[in-house]
């Protein structure tokens, strides 16, 4: 079973790890991190360095196919045809496409997601009406062959109901327990619906920080309308 | 706040990973990812490959530093004197000294938990007696400085903790709302003490198939007397 995961500068590294952690210990798994080019992968923060050894020429299919979410280079990647019609390729042979976090932004770029129930990350979930998909706020959404997961850590959730659909009950609690998956939040903010106001403000200023240090950090953003509906 | 992560092959990737995403978003963090030789590092699956920017010569203080684990190469790293004394050097610098899974048999084999109660993913977890620490099976146990959490996925909750200590619920709730961490795993088969007995012996299966798959990607492991002792 080949699993392809999109790595490019600017993304969420956990957004990719955590569904890989999972993923990896599928029935004859191989796990493919591939870029547009060859070579190293910055995170959004600046801290972690990828190497990807695969690039769009050496990956023509896949049964998995993952979209990582980013703070902000999404949106540099939703206007990268090369990128979008990799993805499209790709797609034809999968039998799950899926994202995580604001790579549903992404995928719906691609027009994949047209008519489609979806969801995102809390923050830019709402641009996906642009892009014809319908945003449902979940941890995660099956429609036909695509899943999509909310922010973040939520790809950890999509992968293990990922597992459960492919190879079963057993599997996918046998994986949970080499992850040792028993969560206990300290609080009940991660759920952006339930979250007090004041907190929501809080980490809206945050990923504002965030991505000006990743404009920074990477060549100016391209899209500059899509941008400024974000904010 | 300087952030030193402990990278090496053969390491499990989300037990890094995690806890970064978390503890990146403190004021003014630094993030190191500290190999003892720089360059390119591979997980335990094989298919992750890390840039190690830094080596411990470069590192010589931090705030907290993160002892990430594996499915098996921390049995090398336990015997490795070169790393086990640049941990010790790095501890006497820091406010936190932590470990994610087998993470804390490293930290152990220093002889920095002797006398402290400490956790670590379920399966190595009883061997922590043979370097006199205290096994308990908990999400994650605080003992003076040192914080060690439990397998894997373990490490978000530890690291989430960690912002709560240092600054504050406010922070830590943002930043659980940052990456939503609002987790709905599918069973309870996370929690080693809840799990049925046949998943445990699946997922004990898993994991011998996975410590094959490492010994042959990478160098033999050293010490076969502790190794000896995990089966």
């Amino acid at each position: 079973m080949k699993i392809a995961i999109l790595i490019y500068n600017g993304m969420t590294m956990l957004d990719a790890i955590g569904p890989y952690e999972v993923l990896a210990q599928l029935p004859k798994a191989e796990v493919f991190f591939v870029a547009k080019k060859k070579g190293e992968i910055k995170s959004d923060t600046g801290y972690v360095h990828l190497n990807a050894k695969y690039d769009f020429n050496d990956m023509v299919e896949a049964d998995i196919l993952l979209i990582p979410g980013s703070t902000i280079a999404f949106v540099k990647v939703m206007n990268d045809k090369k990128t979008l019609d990799w993805i499209r390729k790709i797609d034809k042979t999968t039998q799950f496409t899926t994202s995580v976090c604001s790579g549903s932004l992404i995928l719906a770029a691609t027009g994949l997601l047209k008519g489609l129930k979806t969801t995102s990350h809390w923050k830019p979930i709402s641009l996906l009406k642009e892009y014809g998909a319908i945003p449902i706020r979940e941890r995660f959404v099956h429609e036909g062959k695509i899943v999509t997961a909310a922010g973040v850590s939520a790809g950890i959730d999509m992968a293990l109901y990922l597992v459960n659909e492919i190879a079963g009950e057993q599997l996918a609690k046998s994986i949970q327990l080499l992850i040792e998956y028993d969560p206990s939040p300290l609080y009940k903010s991660g759920n952006f619906t339930a979250c007090e106001p004041d907190i929501i403000q809080k980490a809206e200023r945050q990923l504002s920080r965030n991505a000006k240090r990743e404009l920074n950090l990477f060549e100016a953003i391209t899209n500059l309308k899509t941008l400024k509906k974000l904010k």
